[in-house]
């Protein structure tokens, strides 16, 4: 089975490689491309069966979805479905495909690149080396994960393998989430009431899924509670944590706060942020590894294949 | 039971934390300590019967030993026992004891910290932040652990600590050493021959202890035989590779070389080595964190106490 049209809005050539495109054009008579302010969306709409859409550009609402007379299938170019309303579309009877999990993985290891950046003083380490002193180095305060308390909160796919490898470093690993997982309470990582992990634990990753009630979930009073030297460190969306809230904290240079969503603050929030030694920003680069690039285009297309066959996808 | 008198040898007072020195007055009637260059240290060690020193500064030889004739312990601060001629200290009745394993976890977490500051382009990140820019980066080519084969060689405590880790980061781990072991086997960590491991591998730690038979182990037949595209990490002493080799196949420039010993070369081979953009050089930083620093004061007074209470010491 084929898609007779498939339109795609606001996913330039280069956002998927050459030999995705070609899948991709295996499995339509014709695509047609759109860039996101392209005047002819509404028209092409009209009898597309397929539209694949880059969320971060265009949104796919109510009414657009009701101009797509023919919409059969609508696949998502990222993790979140939030640009379509896809409630809508299920009850249109259109499927809505999104990307889940392609970084899991690369967000998992970059917390441990941050974190072990930060408490071996690699910089530092680094920067002695370019002015040619070979030496042993003359900072210390360097620490280590094993035996620390490590928290987590929230237990999706990224929390959980966070979870693991803290584990495997020799931490004693905590979890806070909205409902107990068993499963990986079996592991060895412990339940604990979110109070408490805040205001014990060594090293504190947020892995929430942004929704209407994880907003600012790090208001001010957790953000009081966090425990005096700790690390906590944010590589999920930046609005889980209140910034007013935060930067009262950061003002009281006992935690160490390291995120990598910075794009998604205003320039000024972000150089306000900048100004606190204890904050320390990364772009986002949570996603960009190579494997989770490729794995990104790999389910898209393959999603659109399994909708076409008929297998349920996941 | 008590010493008679403690000498030690260039064990400076910030050696040691206030606590451990107050500790060690508690096992003698009295304490000299001498800088490794004192004339007075023949002349003490006549009637000492402990000697704590520091190889790093002083070599203990035969006829030191010979001199010391009520000499029952010595103690050395560090983990190699190479500065004492402890063959012949043992022929002679007196108990050698260094201080092993207290920077096993340090060590085995910086190859992490290491190998993903690497993969991961943390320092073109946080220079681009520097530059506020807080967009996505331009940069690519990071990479993740994951899947990837991880090759150790030498596996003692440290080699084991990295392969565990390196198995939850989800890497298909492999080893050589001289003797198999089946225990790690059981964990998932497979034996391979050294030249395959040296070939196959994306990334390849050595952990060999050093010994007459290790040093330059790496030399050019093996240093070639690493697979195009590796991250070669050597936490270990720089004498296991042969520095003329180590140049060579850097000026390939197809793989990634990072080590920590720098100290251990000449000023001339480090800046030589500095020069090639693929050798990523830290300064001796592997032992060095707050829990390493702490242990290794702790097993050394636990040593000297284990020893006049009788006990075996480990």
């Amino acid at each position: 089975m084929k898609f007779n049209k498939i339109v795609t809005i606001g996913i330039g050539e280069s956002k998927l490689d050459e030999n995705y495109w070609r899948k991709i054009d295996t499995l339509a008579e014709k695509r047609i491309s759109l860039p996101k302010d392209s005047p002819e969306i509404k028209k092409q709409l009209e009898d597309a069966d397929c539209v694949l859409v880059n969320p971060f550009v265009f949104k796919l609402d109510k009414s657009l979805i009701d101009l797509a007379k023919k919409l059969k299938f609508i696949g998502v170019l990222a993790t979140s479905y939030n640009a379509v309303d896809f409630e809508y579309a299920a009850k249109k009877g259109i499927v809505v495909c999104n990307i889940p999990g392609y970084s899991t993985e690369a967000v998992a290891e970059l917390a441990f690149a941050v974190i072990l950046n930060h408490i071996r003083g690699l910089d530092k380490a680094k920067a002695q080396i370019k002015a040619g002193n070979y030496s042993e180095p003359a900072f210390s305060n360097c620490h280590e994960i094993k035996s620390k308390k490590f928290g987590i909160i929230g237990l999706g796919s990224i929390g959980s393998r966070i979870a693991e490898i803290a584990l495997a470093f020799g931490a004693d690993v905590y979890y806070w989430s909205r409902n107990r997982k068993k499963d990986i309470e079996k592991k060895g990582i412990k339940y604990q009431e979110i109070e408490k992990l805040l205001s014990e634990c060594d090293f504190i990753s947020i892995n929430l899924a942004l929704t209407k009630e994880t907003e600012c979930f790090m208001n001010v009073a957790f953000m009081d509670k966090i425990k005096t030297g700790a690390v906590f460190i944010n590589l999920a969306p930046n609005e889980l944590v209140d910034i007013k809230a935060l930067e009262n904290r950061l003002k009281k240079g006992d935690i160490t706060y390291i995120f990598d969503h910075c794009d998604e603050l205003t320039t000024e929030q972000a150089n306000q942020l900048s100004k606190y030694k204890n904050c320390i920003i990364y772009p986002p680069i949570g996603f960009q590894t190579e494997e989770a690039r490729v794995a990104k285009q790999e389910i898209f297309v393959e999603n659109i294949v399994s909708f076409l066959n008929g297998v349920p996808i996941k």
